[in-house]
Formats: C-alpha cells, structure tokens, sequence
C-alpha cells in the first residue's frame, strides 16, 4: 500500500501545510488584513501578543499527512494533541476543514470569517491557546500536560476501526503519568480493539530549556521505545520535501502494519502481543519560522515556543520581518479572492465526518447508548431488620457490576490499580477478565484472571487508569473505578481537569452532547487501616472535588449495600458528572432493605425513624452521620443513650448524597434552609458523625441557621496500624465519645447524663487496654447489632 | 576489585540470609516461641495474621550482599525501600545489625527482645508493614508507591561519598512518577554528586495480578533501560548458591563501574553523562515459602504476596507446614541460647554509622546545618507610599534566592518543572545554572543556563522533582519548589504523605533529629492567566494543606514584596513544617516597606491603619485580604468607598499567614477568640477577599463569634482567558463587586449607598466591554495606584 508522494501531491500537501501554518502566525498576530492584501502595519497587529507557536508547524505536518492517509484509506482518526499549547494547530486545520465554521458560524470560511477567527484567539474569553472543550475534534484538555497518550488508548478501546494518533511533546514525554502510559499498549488487543500510533514529537524544547528526550543518544532513544514495546520509526530533518516524502512513506508503512496486525488477530485471535509501531517525528521547534533575529535563534530553538517576535507594533524592522515570513507561505495562492482555501487545497481534506476535526468520537455524546442496566432488587440483601446483619457492601456492588459487564459488552470496563479484588468487585471476573496482552505463564491459570479480551483494566498506575477512562467516556462509552481512597489524590489534578472540562461543556459548549460520568468508588477506606496504617488514611478527595462547579460534582456516601446499589445504579445512568462514591470494603452492618433503601437514597438525605427517639416531635438532639463506618458508631451512639437515658429525644438523621448539606442556591442537590431545618432543627445541638475530615460539613453548612450548633466528628489525622475501634476512638468518631458530645450539648444531661458519661469513659479505656493487649477490638464492638 | 565468593563467605551470607528471612516470617506469625524452642503450637500464633512477606526474602538478599559491599570498601550507604509492604526485611536487618535494640530498648537483641519485636509487628499501634519513619534507616515511607527513585537521587545530590541503594519493586514501576523517575540520571554528576544504583526487583506480582515488566521479553526488558541511559545487569535465578555468587559478583561489578565513572569525573570535570549501572534482580516472589499449599501456588507467585498461609492456627496440617518452613531457616544455629545473632554471622554486618540501618543520612536532621541566611534588607524594594509602585515580588524573591544559593554551595537547590524563569526567579541563574548532564548544543550558550554543576533542578515533571525535594530535605539538606498554582495538586498525595512522615516524626519518633521544610512557592496564580485560562485556575493546593496535621502546616499568602521576601526567610529558618507560599509573578502593587513587612509578617496578620478609616475606633466594616492580587482589589474597594463615602468607618486587615484565622486550639498560629474578635469585631460585617476558594475562610473561622458576618469572596471556578479585570468581576473579587458587598451589608447604606451601587454596576458593565473590544483592562484598573 506504500505509495510514493507524486510531484502534485507533495506540492499539494506542502501547499496545505502553509496554509495551515498561516493561520496559525495569524492567530498570533492580526487583528486585520487577515490575508495581507496590503503590506502589514502595526494596526493590523494585535494589542497583546499572546499564543504559542512552537509545536504548531509540526502537528500541521501531522494533520496534513493524517489528511492523505484518511483519504486513500477511508481511515477513521482520531487526533490526540498533546503538547498543551499547539492549539493553534488544531484551531487552523479545523478551520480549513470547515468545522470550525459550522460550529461557530461567525468565523465563516472567507476573509471577515478569517479576520475573526485570528481576533478572538487569546482574546478575552475568547479562544484558548491549548486544546479545550471549543476546540472541535478534540478530546484532549492541553492545559496539563501528560495524559494524551491514556487518553489515546481509552479512545482506542473497543473501537476496533477507529485509528487514534496521539502527538506527544517532548515536554509533555517528561511527565509521570506520560512515562508510565506508554505500557498501555500490554492492554491494547488487536482483535477488539483499535489502534492507536503515537507520534512524539521530538521538538527539542520546552519552554526555557532543552527536553530530556531531545539531549540523549539515537540509540538511547530508539532503546526506550523499543524497551517500551513498540517498532519505533524515525521521521527526521528540517527540510520540507525530504521530509513530506518520508513522513508519508513512514506513515503508509505505519498503517499497513497496523492493518496486517489487526487482520492477523481479526482471524486467528489476539495471539502474542505485537509490537505496533510508533512515530519519532524529528523537526525544528517553530518549524518555518525566521531563523534567527537580533542574534538570537529563533526556528529550532526554545525562543520559538510562544510569541517569537514580540514587538513588532513598536519595531518597524522587526514588523517587516513578521510580514516576510508571513508571506513566506503565500497566503495569496493559497486563498482565493474571498478569503477561502483554493478548491485544489480544500479536495485534499476529507469530507464529512471522515474529516479529523469532525469525528463524532471526539464528541462522543453522540454515540452514547445508555447501559442496560440490570434491576438492584436482583442483588438485594435482606435486610429484616435495621443494623442486624452484617455484609462486605463492595461484594454485593461487585455483583451487580457484573451483570453491568455481562449486558454490556464492548461499552463498559472498570478500571482499579490492582485493587478490585482487594476491593471485593472480584465476582466481575466471572464475566470479564482482566485485558491482558503481556506474556502469560502456566501459574496464571491459578487464579490471576487474565484474557486479551478483557474489559477489566488493572494496572499500578492510578493515573493510566483515570485516563483511559476518561478517554473511554469522551468517546461516548462507560466506566467505572474503584481506589484505595488515600491514593485517589493521586489523580487530584487529574479529576479536577476533568470536571472543569465537563464544566465548559454543559454550560457554553452546546454543540458537545453529554459524556457517561466519570464515576469513582473509593474503598478501603480511612476507618479501616489495620495494617497499612497512617498514610492509607485520607478522606481529603472529597474535598477537591467539592471545590468544583457544583453542575458536575456529586458524592455519596451509602451507608450500606442496598443503598450503595442504588447509588450504583444512578451514576451509571447519569451523564457529565464527576460521581464520587465512597463505601468501605469489610463487613458492615447493613440497615435499609432493598425499598427503603431506594426511598432513603432517592431523597438523599432522611430520618431514620426506626433509630430515633423524637416521635416526630421537636427532639432534644440530632445525632447524624454521613458514611457506613461512622454511621454504624452514630447508631451504636444511640442505642446506648437511648437504654440509659430513655427520655431523650434524639432524631438520628442519615446522609448519603453530601451535596443535599449544601443551599440549594449553591448546588442543584442542596436542601432548601426550611427543609434543612426542618431536619437539623434551627436550635439544637447537632452531632454529626462524618466519613471525612470534620470541616468539610462545616464548608457545606456555614450558612444554614443552625450552623452553630453542629458539632462535627470526623478524620483528624490520628492514626496508625490501629485496630477499628481504636482509630475511631482516637479520632472520636466512636459511640462512647459520640455520647459524651451528646451529654456535653444537651442541657438537661448536664446532671443527668453524669454517670453515663463516666461510664463512657470507661469503656473507652477499656477498650483501648483491651484492642493493645489482644491485637483486636473487643467481640462485643466487632459484632455489635442494634438492639431494638 | 572484583572477588568471587569463598566457600566461607557464601555459607556466612546464606545464613545471614536465613536470619533475616527467619525474622521476616516470624514477623508475620508469632507471638511467643520466636526460637522455636519448643514444636510449634497454635497458641505460639498471633491473633490477626497481618504482614506482607513477598518481597522480603529478595530485600534480604540485597541487604545482605551491600553488607559484604561496605565491610569490604567502607562504603557509605542509604538503602530505599521502594516495594511499598516489605517492612519485615528492612526491620529484620535493622534488628539483627543492633540498631533496632538501639532505638527501641525494649526490642532487645535477645529472645525476649525477639518475642516483643515479633509481636509488635502488626499489632496496633506497633509497627507497619510497609517502611515508615519510625524504621531506622530509612528515608522513604512505603505506604505510597511511585517514589524510591527520586528520593534516591535527592539524597545523592550534594553528597559525593553517598551510594543509594534503591529497590524498587516492579509493581512500584508500574506508577507514573516512578517511569520517568529514571530520567533523574540526566541531573547527576559524578564529580559533585553521590552514586545511585538502582535494582528493580523483579519478583513478578502485585497484589493479584503479574507485572509487566516481569510480562515483556528479556530484549525489551534490557532495551528499556538501555533506553533509560543505564547499563543493565540481569541477576536472576532461585538458587541460592548460585544467586548469591552472581550478586556478589554483579554488586563489585557495578561498584566498580562507578568508582570509576567518579574518579574520572572528580578528576578530568564531569564530561559527558555516563551510563550509570543498574541491576534486575529476578527472584521468585516469596522466594524460600513453600512451593505450594494444597494445590495454589506460594512462592513465586502472587499468592506470596502477604501472609501465605492465614489459617495455621485452626489447621493444624498448615501449621505443621509453616514449622516445616520456618526451621528451614535453622534458627537453633542461627541465633544462640540468648536468642542472638551468632557471633560467626554479626559479624557480618557493618559497625557504627557504617551499618545501613544506622546510616545518619537516613536520619538527615542529625546532619542539617541552618543556612547562611542574607539580610533581606539587601533586597527591599522602596515603598514610600504604600499602594504606589508596581514590582514583580517574585523577581525580588529570585534575587534573594540567587544569594542563598551563592551563601550556600552545596546544600541548598532550587526545584521547578521548567517555569523558574517563567516564575521570574531568573537571578539565580546568575549563581547557579541549571543541573545538566544530558547533552549539549551549540545553541545552549544562547540563554538555556545549563550546567553539570547547576544547583537549578527543571524536568517537567513535578513529581519528580517533589520526590527529589523529598529526598534532598530528608538527608538534612535545604530546598525550594516553584511551581505552577493550579498543578501543585499534582502532587498533592506526595505532600500529604511528606506531611504525615513529618507529623510522626513529630509527636513519635523521638530520635529523629528536625529536618528542613518543605518549602512550596505557587506562583503563576489563579488571577492571572491571560492566556492560559480556565484550567490554570485551581487555589485548591490550600484546601489539601489545610486537612494536614496544624503541627506540621504553615500557609503565607505575602501581600507584596517585601512581605514575600520575610516570608521566605523566615521558611528557610524553619524546620518539620511544609510551608506553602502563594505569591504571583506578575508586577504587583507594592504595599509595605520593608519595616513594616517584618513588623506585619511577625504578627501574620494585622490592621493596615493607612488604609483604614476607622480612627481605631469599632469600624462599620472590616475589609480584609489574603493574597497580592485581592489585596490589590480590596484596597481599591477601600479607596472608593473611603472618597465617595467618608463617614464610613473602614477597618482593612490583611492576613500574610492564613492558620492565624484558625483558633488557637486548633493551630499554633491561630488567633485566640479575644484577638480575632478584636480585629474582626464580634457583629461587624466583613467582606473577605480571599485568594483561593471561598470556603477555606470559613472552613477556618467556623467557630469565630463573627463568622455569621463573614462574607468571603474568592475564586468560584468562573474563568476563561480573561483579562485580569474580566476574571475578578466574574468572580466577584474586583473592586467594584467588593464596594456593592459592602453596600448590601451595612445597613445604613441602604440608602446611603444606593447611588454608589449603580455606578458600580455600570463600572463592570463599562470594563466588561471596554476588555472584550480592546483585550485588555482599561489603563485606570490596570496602573490603579492608591490615591491617599
């Protein structure tokens, strides 16, 4: 399939790539004369020079020879960018494409089309100078760097014709998350899944400084790649017919490996994992620009990163070399009298949705299926009465997920760091293994799980993981991770992007159709750290995520396997949410059958009427919780003031959706003031037992009326290899310190609740002395049931 | 210098082995009987079986083998322990070289020292399973997985008689931050710098799943880190004979190697980067359990990873297997009748500092020399009138830093991912390039500032840094990280975990001496990012810093300056603490000279009375502040409220550091009830202009007499590529937003106020439009200076 480039066609292509790359020094610099019909002057230029230039010329050499491919191969591609600001990249070959137009009808294919299009770039509010949601074509946010390549391959998964090429700056390459992400393809199969050929685009340059990548040997280089697992192919030189010409034979040889590869295994099965091959794209940084100016290097050099002359509104000489090297590409035959591409350049894009800036996958709404989603009662654990049995909640979700896997095949994976069996999701491998395509050894039959055509994505990297699913959601598909919650801030930066980008979408971004959510369970929780001890003992991720817009956060905490089922089943429904669940993975106590559970979690936030005390009359205290540990000790809080104190009224109140703490003028989920008091009481003490780090419900309720009285318990940084007991003791979570906060609030135990609360006390030491001598809590607190 | 092993050495290292092995497994299982000097019984078994036993036997192994290494060459040695649980290995060698007993009397090295040692493994509130700060010798908590290589390299910075030692197990290799970790070689220098030897310790599993690298041929195993610029050495095998022989014989090897590589370096200049040696230790996983248990695999599988066998106390088939196999070890020739080591094998162990576990670099406080500090008076910018000048305080910071470098050779360095000059600290370079051992062009000479010398650490990837931060601080000496605002969440998780290892180190570890802090610099800040945009814009670091331990958490939030500069000496001074400095680099208006910054630094939080127009008397409204650019914002707010309105009595606060908010209960800093309410009255309003996200204020001052009154405005996730103004109306933090606020709040300005309001609307109005058209602020905003 290898063709050689035709005189015509490496003048056409050439042509293109000027085009291209006009529009791009023209996003930087005009606000007028877009086509320069007259010799330019400082009015043209815009009033603040901002944008980067760098990477731009090389990725339009990418796009263009992408163009070709696409063309005589009718490939379906998808473009990845990933060195953060080559926007203009992307913005340029959308435009000539015509997309850009048909999104944004005001920047139209002729001249006043262009003069806006160049205007609003880096303009206030305008158009960014990395890949964001309004760029078309674009599922990769430029703005941090490091994922394009995760990204790529969550792309890739389970569209088996669907070729994803991801640029990778050199910049970009350094990052951790990129470094690692390379192993992805041990999970790519050939089979099942599409391809995906990254191009690092070896540029040099960072912004001030050389990138690694660039100052090591040949050998080194090609070494790394080939360590990493794939045939990596060199395009290098600065020379632009040497190198159109190898870049569309390296790319031809490219594809027709991929092509060989996906038919071998299309017929005969995955078999061993090939090597694909990769793209070493060797060019000048700001490719094309001047060369040098003021005795300083500009083309080839970090000073081409952003702005490469900046002064041309003040500097008449430097002016003149600006309009020099902008008319170096020959905007006037490459446009016609109206500003549009000349028909000979247009008839080299792909038409329709074949065209890259057009692919629906990089608006993956629109292909979005919803799940067949099984119903929850099928895994209901009965539950006759509230706090008597107990249950691994996770084992039973697990089960569920399953039958999500089973009536879904092909659109829906759960990714975890090697942790969903720990996690107790194990009996999803009874329908999917994990995808494996690295070597496999006879022991592997000895419960490892793993199969090519796994959709079961296990891997030690938090961050390939949440990139692969985000890759895999902006494609139109579903997912589902599970994590140790401490580590979850592994992916902080990671989920935050996400959610902005989900913020610009649903509220300027109309033309993108909604994504399945990125839903994220986090397990092995704070409370439960017998022995990994103090640093797997971090609730704080819920405190990044409510620091985003509240139109795509949400949180739950179930506290038991029915509700967490529930839960389950509506993020897995839901769209453009980051869902974040938290449930904890050993047995707990479980209070809400199947009914009452999908009453409690569709209100999100109630009386439990069977634990309070109140009569629905105005208590004396509300003990609440939010979370399954904390909720088993606010209830074991209860019951032991409630048999020593029966003429107390407590109201026992259960969150599961924390957003409903929230004014609903802050979030959608949020209660209104009347209907929060009408629960938490505008004047008595509330105790508040909480999953997480105490001042986060202080964050969420600081203008209710009762915000005063609420006296939170939560994770306060006291911890060690303890058992249970003693971690929530020493954090005073536990039901003898929730007692002692309920006689310290309510007046009238002051003298009442005297030896109630020596009592406590005692028990707290005791049960310390007994946790220290014995290695485990005390039978009566491990089993513990509620007794009425 | 290499020597075979003897018959003798090879029998005393394989016992030695078998020792620590022992130890390990006596570890995870016994609670009485540690010699086995009587048949084992289920009584002699702990009640909980908690521990991790996969990676021990091949730590041992190389412990043993450095063993020899320094006894033979007197090296000096930090060993890491990179496979996240095998605690037991580096414990059991602490025990057996004396320095356990040493530390923790009550662990005596004798029989009933061994019982307790045993039994305290695991048990709560005892010892981890992973390595944490309470294990002598080491310098890497375990619980995290992803940074034993950058903390090797920041040992071996600066410390050329230094050998790290770090292992690094092959589910750890899988994480992000470890994959381009190894890149650190490119920023070592044999001439200045110590030696790290990296093994990888390839026992196959994770937790349930194989690795890849232990999955990928032994061609692309060898080329990746051939890629990676080392020279591999492949040890492999399960004889132990034969293992110990090819180790010892690999380790002179390799020692040779870099006494070589050193001597030419320390001899001729640094030259160019050498291919530093490397070793793969392949061992079976579990190496010397049994084979297998009733028909799964142990050794040498993923079912080794923790306790292999769980239920020997209640089957007793399985404990007679495990007796079986922990005689195998022979512990009656071992240890003698006191229960110590042997004198034949103590022998074999280093003395003194020279022993691994006692090495005063992995207890780095006890090496930390304070800076020599300069003057900041040296780099006081002229403030003769507060409000008047515009500076970039960064690039005052980056002078004084410049000088502490100069002051400082050797032992100070200065972190970031490719932005110092972006961050405007460029004068360093002045004293120190950038560290570079990579290769170099021609090109470099024009302003790339790269040297092996250099003291200036960039790579692009925070982690990597933040790792050798870590590491550097750790072994007792100084650093400083710039980075961008919104990606320090990048490595939140690794600022948590160096929080909680210095929180321990605090309140439990004793004998660990104060080590440096962990100095953050956020620059590059939320409220400009022109050009960058939205997903620039995350204050949230803070929010992460704030759930950390109040003992181990300083925030500054440096109005100008003057302030930043007292600001950084005084984070330079301390020690334990993780301090975070939020200072933006753009030119600022500058506020205090520099008296009044130290006198308002000191205190951390303070009135501005020439900004205040309440005569000290009870003001109608407090205005406050924490940060530069809000700041600026909030005095402008003053200063139009004070002309259009001059009755009303305004009290200005600026809060520098931001736990003074917090009460003194809760933070050392924090403010008693009496001086906060003196500043911010108890029924005032106040209208906070805050930096970051709102909440944090109120997460702070929840429990404040006034915080019902508190208003806070901050960033709300409202931004674009807007102009600074465009951004801080949309967030509500300009100063026409904050004038309105004011209006709303003081009631006799309902009326008063109501034709200020109106032109405050129209201001936004007008500066919304004049930005869009022009793209840029209007000159008033943007050369505002304060007009008293």
């Amino acid at each position: 399939m290898t063709l050689a480039l035709t005189d015509k066609e490496l003048k056409d292509i050439d042509d293109y790539w000027a085009a291209a790359n006009y529009l791009c020094v023209g996003m930087l610099y005009l606000r007028d004369n877009p086509l320069l019909r007259t010799p330019l002057q400082a009015q043209h230029i815009k009033r603040r020079l901002l944008g980067h230039w760098g990477s731009d010329p090389g990725q339009n050499f990418v796009w263009v020879h992408l163009n070709r491919l696409i063309r005589h191969r009718d490939l379906n591609v998808v473009y990845i960018s990933g060195p953060g600001h080559g926007a203009p990249a992307t913005l340029a070959n959308a435009y000539l494409e015509g997309t850009y137009s048909e999104v944004y009808p005001d920047r139209s294919p002729d001249e006043s089309g262009m003069k806006r299009f160049f205007t609003l770039f880096s303009h206030p509010a305008g158009v960014g100078s990395h890949c964001t949601p309004e760029t078309p074509g674009s599922i990769n946010e430029g703005g941090e760097l490091g994922y394009s390549l995760s990204h790529a391959f969550g792309a890739a998964f389970d569209n088996p014709d669907l070729l994803v090429v991801p640029v990778i700056g050199d910049g970009e390459a350094e990052t951790g998350p990129m470094a690692t992400s390379w192993h992805s393809n041990k999970f790519l199969n050939p089979a099942q899944d599409g391809a995906v050929l990254p191009i690092l685009h070896l540029n040099g340059y960072k912004i001030a400084n050389p990138t690694i990548l660039a100052r090591i040997s040949p050998e080194e280089l090609l070494d790394l790649f080939r360590g990493y697992g794939y045939t990596p192919y060199l395009v290098e030189g600065s020379d632009p017919a040497a190198m159109h010409r190898a870049m569309a034979q390296t790319l031809d040889t490219c594809v027709d490996l991929i092509q060989q590869i996906q038919t071998r295994a299309r017929a005969d099965g995955p078999g061993v994992r090939p090597r694909w091959p990769m793209i070493i794209l060797r060019t000048p940084k700001g490719w094309t620009a001047p060369k040098d100016l003021d005795g300083h290097h500009i083309e080839g050099f970090w000073r081409a990163h952003q702005v490469p002359i900046l002064d041309v509104a003040d500097n008449p000489r430097h002016l003149a070399v600006l309009e020099a090297w902008m008319r170096s590409y020959r905007p006037q035959e490459l446009f016609d009298a109206q500003g549009r591409l000349i028909p000979r350049l247009r008839a080299l894009a792909p038409v329709g949705v074949r065209r890259i800036s057009a692919n629906p996958h990089a608006n993956g709404g629109l292909l979005r299926a919803p799940l067949n989603l099984p119903d929850v009662h099928a895994y209901a654990v009965p539950v006759p009465n509230p706090g008597h049995a107990y249950m691994e909640s996770t084992y039973v979700l697990g089960q569920f997920l399953r039958d999500v896997m089973r009536g879904n095949r092909g659109r829906f994976r759960v990714f975890s760091p090697d942790e969903n069996a720990s996690n107790r999701l194990q009996a999803i491998y009874e329908v999917s293994k994990k995808a494996w395509m690295a070597n496999v050894l006879p022991e592997d039959s000895d419960g490892s799980e793993l199969s090519p055509d796994g959709h079961v994505m296990e891997m030690l990297s938090e961050h390939t993981l949440e990139g692969w699913l985000e890759g895999y959601v902006l494609t139109g598909r579903h997912g589902f991770l599970s994590t140790y919650e401490a580590f979850a801030h592994i992916i902080d930066s990671m989920v935050n992007q996400h959610a902005k980008w989900l913020a610009k979408c649903k509220t300027e971004v109309r033309w993108r159709a909604s994504v399945p959510s990125l839903n994220i369970l986090l397990s092995s929780t704070v409370w439960r750290q017998d022995h990994n001890g103090f640093t797997h003992q971090d609730p704080g991720f819920l405190d990044v995520i409510t620091n985003k817009e509240a139109i795509v956060t949400r949180i739950y905490l179930p506290p038991d396997a029915n509700c967490l089922l529930h839960v389950a089943r509506h993020c897995l429904e839901s769209t453009d949410y980051v869902n974040v669940i938290v449930a904890d993975k050993q047995a707990h106590l479980q209070f809400l059958d199947i009914e009452a559970a999908a009453r409690h979690c569709a209100k999100g936030i109630g009386i439990w009427p069977w634990a309070s005390s109140d009569a629905d009359a105005e208590p004396d205290v509300v003990i609440a919780s939010a979370g399954d540990i904390v909720t088993a000790e606010a209830l074991a809080a209860t019951a032991i003031l409630r048999a020593a104190l029966p003429d107390l009224r407590i109201r026992f109140v259960n969150v599961v959706d924390l957003f409903k703490l929230q004014p609903n003028t802050e979030h959608a989920h949020g209660l209104s003031d009347r209907d929060f008091d009408s629960l938490f009481t505008r004047d008595k003490p509330v105790i508040f037992n909480f999953h997480g780090y105490p001042q986060l419900i202080h964050k969420l309720t600081y203008r209710r009326a009762n915000e005063v009285n609420i006296h939170v318990r939560g994770y306060k940084e006291k911890g060690s290899i303890n058992t249970p007991m003693q971690l929530a003791i020493n954090n005073q979570v536990d039901r003898f310190n929730l007692v002692i906060d309920v006689i310290d609030r309510v007046p009238r135990l002051v003298s009442a609740g005297a030896h109630l609360k020596e009592h406590m006390k005692d028990q707290i030491i005791e049960h310390l002395r007994y946790a220290m001598e014995e290695g485990t809590d005390r039978p009566d607190v491990v089993g513990w049931t509620w007794p009425f």
